[in-house]
């Protein structure tokens, strides 16, 4: 007789129900009397745990009496439905095995602890049923994400962590080095000398796969990348990680429109798979973390997410901004405030925000017709505000190398991304999602430490 | 009418013949007469590409004929079965527009490349066959891992990429760092001051995600990383990248021989997806990179794997020790000769190898009774030798503190690590698969740096 999971229970009850089974899980609760007792085990296959009755027939049943809250037990005995009780089933035991006892110090007792509590320790709150269903929807979301793709043709494109260059300047960045720092080699004008580095140049950790992925759906036409993304911002908010995943799809001979098209498909995707493969996390996370979540996400499926442009909504909101904290005008870049405004109040739906000046945008948006504006998008959700960013990328040769000089970028870097546009240049479109944002949006949870298994933030490296 | 790609021209060509249709793609090669022409046309979403027959009939014929190799067009006209070619159908175009042109110097001609030379251009080598085929198959087989472990309840957990601590010891690691290398801050006794660095302390890239794995198996049952891993290694084989990726699935309640038929199952179902999903890619790679590719991954799939503990197999290979550059004795590391004498010689399919010395084995293996072998296995296929590694953990907290102590281990590092012995431990068990590993298997192609898109090795860091 091999081990039945408690999902497997769940899901097919009628085939075990009044048979003997065997299962097996860690104890999430324990009460006995002289002679009969209770517990409630978890094996991690799903998110409702199973009741065991046992009972003084057991040989060992004052050692089961002892084991404490997390003991790893094997559990033979009958599985009898129980009408009457909470819980659709229960297993009366006929044999209770202590694969291995938790000392009575274990950490994670019955009662409620605090999420700063358990981030100081990574390793256990796994254990716990807050932290069971994050994970639980992290993972399914990310195969909901590979699933998407996939299934339309899209290829999969591991681009490198670690880089030469620092593409776009996007932010502060981490340097890999094999260096020894006591003893940083110089060279003779006294500068750290690289040729000595692992890679005979200074290195970084990527912020963005985009500019690789870019030569890729140049030969595949619809590429996405999946994968960590870093950035040495000293921010200590609950929205930052010093590193986090990201995706990032682009697809060639393709415009904005195509762009957003994909992205609406995307979040709707994602939002469906995840309250279908996990409906007892997502319940769980609308009663006990945030109340309208279930309300928000089944409305995020079913609209149709608005458009609007910068410049309208800059108009809009300008009608509102003795509401506001920061005040809009032209040119400047849209708070959460403001993103929330719009999306929450004004479309009340999702929309996406087009079309924004170009001087707060990056160098490789493509120009619009009017010379001031680039064909940029953001993606603005109830509750969050921006999830999603994406552009049409400037494909002429010409336009791309006259901005890159007015921002000073050095063009020798970019001379395989400038290629690109050489050799059978197309129009192209991609967008980045931030995976721990949606994490963050799937879920209520308010803090991305508390979405990433082992988060590293500012001073924190911890496991 | 929205352009059709070109995979669904050959998946559904019923649906299109006769039809006007319109595609787009990269002109692959082009020759023409003085009143016709015909050009081959790639999209990247399918391995063959669609002949295109224009005539003097479009006005821009002469611009369409002037047009180099890796230009993008767009097409449109009538598809006509071609019953007497080469290829099953074509476009007999009445449009093409010119996307974007594709200069003289376009490195790639259609005359064949060295995969040397390719390397130097990794941008644009995805857009050769050879590199289609292998960065399609690479995203297949991601896709066919998560969908494997998926398929079975097992969850996804992104294990960290920087880390506090050079867990096992398992190789040279790159140090991730913000500080100023031309002006390293000192304490006062002259060393690095990691106080000031982003984390507080020294940080370095991970090697193996196991370890946290493991603290999630306790939680979730069945586990599998899948993510980027660094060695610092100064090796220049065709073997060796810096960066690369793995799998790391782990299972708790389960001892060696689960681990095994977990590792046979997978490597079954990668081969068996990706045979199915991208047939003409794996036909390219049997005709002209590795002649015997299909008849061996064939075999593999319709076999049960061997198993053999290690001791037997010394005894063995002993035997042909006059044929091995290395002579075997009990106690040594199998070399690749070894291994593939192995399943290739002696067991002419794939075969487990198990209970190795401890010696040669990493802590955190299972003590086996005999004192002397931990519970470790090696999965070995024809062709390549070594794929996997794995092994039962040690699941009893004083063998392990033990064991720690023998090897010099710093246990306070390894605390977290060790609760897992002490609040429920159970029987558990884990291996690992390289990723690119994996992916030559499959394609047969011979060096690593053709099987990442953008390889990082000893001294390159390209783009």
């Amino acid at each position: 007789m091999k081990p039945v999971e408690i999902k497997e229970l769940y899901d097919n009850t009628e085939k075990y129900i009044d048979k003997e089974v065997e299962t097996c899980g860690w104890v999430r609760s324990i009460r006995d009397s002289k002679t009969f007792g209770f517990i409630t085990v978890n094996d991690g296959t799903f998110f409702k745990p199973i009741q065991v009755v046992y009972s003084d027939k057991l040989n060992n049943f004052s050692e089961i009496s002892k084991t404490n809250i997390g003991a790893a037990l094997i559990i033979k005995g009958k599985l009898v439905a129980t009408p009457n009780a909470k819980q659709p089933f229960e297993i009366q035991a006929e044999e209770v095995i202590i694969e291995g006892e938790s000392t009575g110090d274990y950490p994670l007792q019955k009662k409620r602890h605090s999420f700063e509590y358990l981030r100081t320790i990574s390793h256990l709150r796994p254990r716990t049923n807050t932290f069971q269903a994050v994970f639980r929807v992290r993972s399914l979301c990310a195969y909901a994400i590979h699933k998407f793709f996939q299934e339309q043709g899209f290829v999969y494109v591991h681009t490198p962590l670690i880089t030469g260059s620092d593409c776009e300047g996007a932010g502060e960045m981490f340097q890999v080095t094999t260096l020894n720092l006591n003893n940083v080699p110089k060279d003779e004008e006294g500068n750290t000398d690289y040729s000595k580095d692992f890679f005979s140049k200074p290195t970084n950790l990527t912020v963005s796969g985009q500019l690789n992925g870019e030569t890729y759906a140049m030969a595949f036409k619809k590429i996405y990348t999946f994968g960590p993304t870093f950035r040495a911002e000293n921010s200590n908010t609950t929205r930052h990680a010093a590193e986090f995943w990201m995706i990032e799809p682009e697809i060639a001979f393709a415009d904005l429109e195509d762009d957003m098209e994909l992205a609406e498909a995307m979040i709707k995707f994602i939002i469906k798979y995840v309250l279908e493969n996990a409906p007892e996390e997502m319940d769980f996370f609308n009663s006990f973390v945030d109340k309208g979540l279930l309300d928000r996400l089944n409305h995020v499926v079913n609209s149709d997410f608005g458009r609007v442009t910068y410049t309208e909504a800059i108009d809009i909101l300008k009608q509102h901004n003795d509401e506001f904290e920061y005040k809009v005008e032209w040119g400047c870049d849209l708070q959460t405030e403001h993103e929330r405004y719009l999306t929450e109040k004004i479309f009340k739906r999702p929309v996406f925000v087009t079309d924004y000046p170009k001087e707060i945008k990056a160098f490789y948006m493509k120009l619009n017709d009017d010379g001031k504006t680039v064909a940029a998008m953001d993606c603005l959700v109830p509750g969050i505000g921006e999830i999603i960013g994406g552009s049409q990328r400037e494909e002429k040769e010409d336009v791309l190398r006259k901005r890159m000089k007015e921002l000073g970028l050095n063009e020798k870097d970019y001379e395989f991304y400038l290629d690109l546009r050489k050799y059978g240049t197309a129009r192209h479109a991609g967008f980045g999602l931030g995976f721990e944002r949606m994490i963050m949006y799937l879920t209520g949870m308010g803090n991305i430490r508390d979405v990433i298994p082992f988060p590293r933030t500012v001073n924190n490296c911890e496991l």
